[in-house]
């Protein structure tokens, strides 16, 4: 079985380097992910510059390949100039913090899964909800049985599962949820701040709000202490919309 | 009637001139738009680095603020900072070059309307199938009609409007069509290349593959040379897929 695995805190975080640790277990593992870290970057591509490869290395060991660029462009690179053939699967992560209800939009992370199933082939993302994790073997263990499990139930071509994790010992797992991307978003705040030449900056911040405690749903089945796994697929169409736009009056566009 | 304008293709561009001028007829516009070109940034935001905006002038008249940023921070920023209220409509564009199929993807137009739906704000993207359109008007003049129809039909909070228009004379245009997502996507290619310096750079080209030609869908509807509507949402979940899941044995996963 072939794996490829990127991430999008960058290709020196301790979640991919656990996530590589595990998954050599099971397959033969080819990493591409981002030389600097490409959090919040969305499903960015680089297009207007070029995009530069080099092999990475943990001491002397070789680790993988590093991409000046988002986590869709390691996935393309990956696929289309170091494998030149699609892998069985991409695993993405294991990222620094909870990738779930509206942070799906944002999320790095996702975009790296999703750009593997842009290209039919099956992937997974893996985050755990913490900044700053003590330990990801336990995440790296799930995303191994993730991966045998996407295999085996054949998950149609178009949609990655997107898994998150709750930072607390294994024990205290209550299950598995399968679930729905969480209505909760974020409501931001600017700071304001004066740099030290007196003119303005801005730093985005927020809090969390609208939150959704729907178990079902993913944001919520982590805070209640479930593993959460959501269907996520890129086809954006509201179909229930477009069924009422119907009704609407062409007339009155032209 | 407020309207918030920006855009991906950046402040000093001829879309959102075309289209802020169109829309101070039907209202009091805001132009907060990225200071440089923003295409294909996806739904990327500015976190780990401060955010600076500034008044933007056409000769000596007030443009609007233009912010170092993505189009998805210029919402957020438009919104929270400048406006301090919400405006009653988000328009996004005129983007040179079609946000259709796989495109909506990678748009930095259709996140700046996105960014807007989640803030509950009725938005519309609106984009040209062309990368050098010789004239904006008649997309201005359809981005105007579909901010009253949308007013006035009340599309749902959460759904925007993506809005493609043919790069051709009004005169041939057949129609309006409300579309779904097409499935057109693309062939990846890297063209490897040397620098100055003798070292290997890459530069993503590609070529569109899996044509999806029903003209229920954005990109064949631009094509057969309609004006192609379609609603889009940001809850990815793959409900049928979820369904499914229900049969998975999940003591496999722990």
């Amino acid at each position: 079985m072939k794996i490829l695995i990127s991430n999008d805190d960058g290709i020196d975080s301790r979640g991919i380097y656990a996530l590589a640790q595990e998954l050599k277990k099971i397959g033969d593992i080819l990493v591409v992910a981002p030389r600097t870290e490409q959090s919040a970057v969305g499903h960015a591509i680089t297009m207007k510059i070029p995009v530069r490869v080099t092999e990475y290395f943990h001491n002397s060991d070789f680790f993988g390949y590093a991409v000046d660029g988002t986590p869709a462009d390691c996935i393309k690179m990956g696929i289309k100039n170091i494998l030149k053939t699609l892998p069985d699967i991409v695993v993405s992560g294991i990222n620094n913090g909870a990738n779930s209800a509206i942070n799906i939009i944002y999320s790095g992370t996702v975009s790296a899964a999703r750009e593997a199933a842009i290209m039919d082939v099956p992937s997974i993302a893996v985050s755990i909800a913490s900044h700053d994790p003590n330990d990801y073997s336990f995440a790296a263990k799930i995303a191994a049985k993730t991966v045998i499990t996407i295999l085996k139930n054949k998950v149609k071509t178009g949609t990655l599962l997107n898994v998150n994790i709750p930072n607390i010992p294994e024990s205290e797992i209550k299950g598995i949820k399968f679930t729905s991307q969480g209505k909760t978003k974020w409501d931001d705040v600017y700071e304001e701040r004066i740099d030290p030449y007196g003119k303005k900056y801005f730093w985005l911040t927020g809090k969390l709000t609208n939150e959704d405690l729907n178990v079902n749903s993913d944001h919520a089945a982590v805070l209640k202490n479930y593993v959460s796994i959501s269907p996520i697929h890129f086809d954006l169409t509201d179909y229930e919309m477009l069924e009422k736009m119907k009704e609407w009056d062409t007339k009155e566009l032209l």
